[in-house]
């Protein structure tokens, strides 16, 4: 927090104690709406919210509401008259009652939809039914569509008049008589034209738009690679239900990668943000992933348990297992991480499949090459110290054997590792599920069961040709 | 890639193939630049380069040529005749000339510069010097700034004459007579506001700028946080030195996160998109964190050797050696992944660490309370299935006190992975390094020595006090 904004905060907390109504209203007109509901989200006692909401100055009430979160929105919705509820509900933007009410417990949810007028609370039920994620569960319903018949003065006129009960005026949209959606204007377009000009003439060239189904991460992607400031979602007959702006994409693009991160990190993605997820539930978002890892860890005790008379021959080889382990986990979380960001941004496709696989598989190979002959070198430079590892070999011949050994394991982990883990979110994608699932501890748990296998094959094939006779 | 793009890009390869203008044409006045734009850079017969470039219309030279990938314009830069170029640079914003510039060999920038008219090229330079991922390296000199004593008839009637050439109109930025950053209006306020008010009347109330010098996700955060269009760049005396727009932001998020992920999956950030990257260079940045950690591993084979004969007395100790590894390794990428991503949304600051490893060792013993006790009973169960483990056990007293003391270790190993990857995050950034640096492998990797000494220390006090007697 800038030194700029903690001293408002100070001030914020000494006007809201002294209960100063002139101080509180000053900071609305000075601070930004969003820090301020920082400092109220801070506020618990009820008396004190009341306090502040009925300072709020009359035209930010909706703003400053929508900005607070989850916690402090149910606080004060369980303590407002129903005159201050009818009142904010008049101010706020369709989506953001939307927004504001999927979080709340379905008693406030009905309290709160009593006070919508008819005519909305129609609008704000469909939204409510929309599936989460989906383009449709992001947009608005306030902006402006208009006949591409009409010119450039007369929308002008219409946008001045009416502009401000709108989510955005920066995108107009434009239909034809059957209400088909036709094309889009942008404002400075608008603004440059000559006021004799129709809004056909003037449209846009590129015509973009999104179903109302469509997932709100494809819907982000379409942002950024066209430079938009709002996309117009349709409906199977092509007719305009809603649209979505920047803004609400950025909040999709942080959400959509924490997400990721989380699962890719083995955790369940948290509801809220870090700072406001509780111990204890973070301990439930993360035991699960763990037992799961667990129970597939069993795997790996049974293998070691089969290969115990090979380690009593040569116990050296025991030495070696975590860093086989880690490498191979390191190196398919490498490829995992980029993969699943890869698919995130769309830059390929599932039918892109082999391409990847084949180059994932060079880039394995590559990689083990340069490890694996360094690894070597490693494990030689050891043994090779006197007393540093407590061996009974007598030559260098061991020494250099089980080097080797560990070292071919290794090149093998690697490429079976990245390829595990380039192959495993394309599947997920394929079965319909989040590639993000595939996480990196996934892969390791799965890679270090064969990493074992390969090593103990190994050291067999090394074995039963009388290496170690 | 949509059905829809799909047949314009083999329309877009038939064009090109036939020299076809006019289709080719017909193309750029109907799909997105951007997507042409792809389709080019799979172009690399410099011939057929050359043509595609006469046939862009002319309005969208500038931008057909800014979406280009960097191997394609660096490739098109060497066949352009000097009237291309001049051509090209007069149509460009600054900012897209400075940005395909710092990608390009010497000799190229230096014929390139030579075409730049004298008053801009002081712009270009200026840019071109800014330090990367601050700012300054992201924002446009092409803006309004208007005297704020001016009235909005007045300011409109200049936008409509010279807004074309600039690269946001959305965000108009006022200074005093000393020439001194004093607000910003928005259009849509300009366009609701009466004709004859000044624009210093209709201002935003909140002013937001940041310093040239800022880290550019720190900006990032600005956007997302206060729902900008645009921000202001200022100089130390804060005099306006330019502007960044949502749509460079969008790319930077982009950025940002890809790099973030990079680095936590142990991977030296690419360059280039995934698909872009060739496998000989790929495996240049997957080799070196893995090397690291194989010589940190170094450290658990000299572990392992050292308490080889514990080993030996109950060789039942080496099966549980994966499972701890991994659980203690998945614990930490746990946490690592939520903090560095927490620290990256600016959800706390360094100075919040004492609450924070608080908050994460409560969630540390939670977890490992709930993972140990589960993963105590799996251990019994594999114990009691007969022949599924193979050991000398001859009674039921050694497995429980096996599984007891696998089941502490991983208790002890969750809570110092979980605290290790929350404290590493932290002394990155009081280093004043990226957090993400601290990744997952890394973490790992530290993690799986403490573990192993953990786990034979254990062992050890078990074993003194008789329990193996």
């Amino acid at each position: 927090m800038s030194r700029w904004l903690e001293k408002k905060e100070s001030e914020f907390n000494h006007a809201l104690t002294s209960r100063d109504v002139k101080k509180m209203r000053a900071l609305f007109n000075k601070v930004p709406t969003v820090d301020l509901a920082e400092f109220a989200d801070k506020v618990e006692d009820p008396s004190s919210l009341t306090f502040i909401f009925k300072v709020v100055p009359s035209e930010l009430t909706a703003d400053f509401f929508t900005e607070l979160n989850d916690d402090t929105q149910e606080a004060l919705l369980k303590i407002f008259s129903d005159a201050q509820l009818v009142e904010l509900i008049n101010k706020s933007y369709t989506d953001d009652i939307v927004d504001v009410l999927e979080d709340m417990p379905a008693n406030l949810v009905t309290r709160a939809l009593k006070f919508v007028p008819k005519e909305r609370r129609e609008a704000v039920n469909k939204l409510l039914n929309y599936k989460e994620d989906t383009a449709a569960s992001i947009m608005t319903t306030e902006y402006f569509q208009f006949h591409s018949d009409i010119k450039v003065s007369e929308a002008m006129k219409i946008i001045r008049e009416k502009g401000k009960s709108k989510e955005t005026i920066y995108t107009i949209f434009l239909r034809d008589d059957k209400r088909t959606l036709v094309g889009t204007v942008d404002l400075d377009d608008l603004i440059f034209a000559d006021p004799n000009q129709t809004l056909d003439e003037i449209k846009n060239k590129e015509f973009l738009f999104t179903q109302a189904d469509t997932d709100q991460e494809e819907v982000a992607a379409k942002f950024k690679k066209y430079d938009l400031h709002a996309l117009a979602v349709v409906n199977k007959e092509q007719k305009l239900v809603g649209v979505i702006t920047f803004d609400d994409i950025m909040d999709v693009m942080e959400q959509e990668t924490s997400e990721d991160i989380a699962l890719q990190s083995g955790v369940v993605p948290l509801k809220d943000e870090y700072v406001e997820t509780k111990p204890w539930r973070m301990a439930l978002k993360c035991a699960p992933w763990l037992i799961v890892l667990i129970v597939i860890g069993v795997f790996s005790e049974l293998v070691l348990s089969q290969f115990q008379e090979k380690l009593a021959i040569v116990p050296a080889l025991i030495f070696f297992i975590p860093v086989l382990m880690d490498t191979g986990g390191n190196a398919g979380g490498q490829t995992c991480g980029l993969i699943i960001r890869a698919l995130a941004l769309k830059e390929f496709e599932v039918k892109d499949f082999p391409k990847v696989v084949w180059k994932e598989i060079k880039t394995a190979a590559l990689t083990g090459l340069i490890v694996s002959s360094f690894a070597f070198c490693v494990f030689l430079i050891e043994f090779s110290i006197p007393g540093l590892i407590k061996t009974d070999f007598t030559d260098f011949t061991r020494p250099l054997i089980v080097s080797g050994i560990v070292a071919l394991a290794l090149f093998c982990a690697i490429v079976l590792s990245k390829f595990v883990a380039c192959a495993l979110p394309f599947l997920a994608v394929r079965l319909k599920k989040d590639p993000a699932l595939t996480s990196q501890p996934f892969v390791t748990t799965i890679v270090d069961v064969c990493s074992l296998l390969i090593y103990f094959g190994i050291f067999t094939i090394f074995y039963v040709t009388g290496f170690f006779g």
